[in-house]
């Protein structure tokens, strides 16, 4: 069976850099943004759509008097996301960031991480590795992290019964506030080669 | 400055031993007991009772109508605990597991873990680490591991104004329930020196 590392992770807190980082030290396969590039080609929808469905859509659920309604076209997305996210895992050793990817796959007992951070980290790593936040002020910037947490939150409830970011759903937990992500990736890779040794 | 690990753990996950292997690998010393043994000196109060506040306390802390009563005794050992435990932090590098040591030391910027596990395997640990616990029946053992965390959650809440076991607080959060404990203790230490490289 593959080993497989999921990442969670809160807007900005630098989770796709250790996905990224995990999966080269390993040697394992990293699968991100190829998930959409899949669920265009399955589902004949828009880029900019899927993501928009499946990972950041702050506005395409809504919500009105206190339910969130969806749409059919957001059910296939998801739908799709799940069977994609499947097919990837049995590739390969790999590395599977965002995407609901700990509650799709946690039959297959993967190493769950979930990455966060302090708000005022998350702000100053936007301001550095996102080209399109450098244009927002302090307000719109703290505005759009919480929206996509909270929609990563909505698209998680959809999917699992349990709750997202929550530390018991996930076997490691990193605070990437007062670290250097490129330095802690050897001791998180080691710490996951337990894991697996132990399964 | 010393290089300070504090470990908060939920009982029956482990904490205590990774803090012992801890210290062990990187060379640090090692304070749990002795942070109790050091408050029976300064008070002069007994062992057991003094255990009973900062540690285990069940029925010390009386709860009545919703409010929760503190006597003037278990104030003094909280007090002399805090004293005690930032007397201990500067003694030189050290692992310090419990009593709130996140908190009382968090200007000191420790690397501070929680290690949290499973019920089941908390329950597992516990029939096999402690003595005290072979004695108890299945609900009696669940119930026991609920009720000192509950307290642990009321001690940390008169001294801090986080909540415990909240992932926020802390640097790193270790799920023990699929690991071996003395197995990731090599890849905790090198994050943790990567941790006080950083700072």
């Amino acid at each position: 069976m593959s080993k497989i590392i999921t990442i969670s992770r809160e807007f900005g807190s630098g989770g796709r850099e250790i996905g990224k980082r995990l999966a080269d030290e390993l040697g394992f396969l990293y699968y991100d943004q190829e998930i959409i590039k899949e669920i265009c080609k399955e589902t004949g929808m828009h880029e900019g759509y899927v993501e928009g469905v499946a990972e950041k859509a702050i506005s395409l659920i809504s919500t009105q008097f206190g339910h969130t309604f969806y749409n059919q076209q957001q059910i296939d997305v998801l739908v799709s996301q799940q069977k994609i996210i499947l097919d990837l895992a049995k590739r390969g050793d790999c590395v599977i960031v965002g995407h609901g990817c700990a509650e799709i796959l946690a039959d297959l007992e993967p190493f769950s991480i979930f990455v966060y951070a302090s708000m005022e980290a998350k702000v100053a790593r936007c301001r550095t590795k996102g080209p399109e936040e450098e244009k927002l002020t302090e307000k719109e910037l703290i505005r759009k992290i919480k929206d996509v947490d909270k929609n990563r939150k909505k698209v998680h409830e959809m999917i699992a019964p349990t709750r997202w970011g929550e530390k018991e759903n996930y076997d490691l937990c990193i605070n990437t506030t007062h670290v250097k992500i490129k330095r802690i990736i050897p001791g998180v890779a080691m710490y996951a080669n337990e894991y697996f040794e132990n399964k």
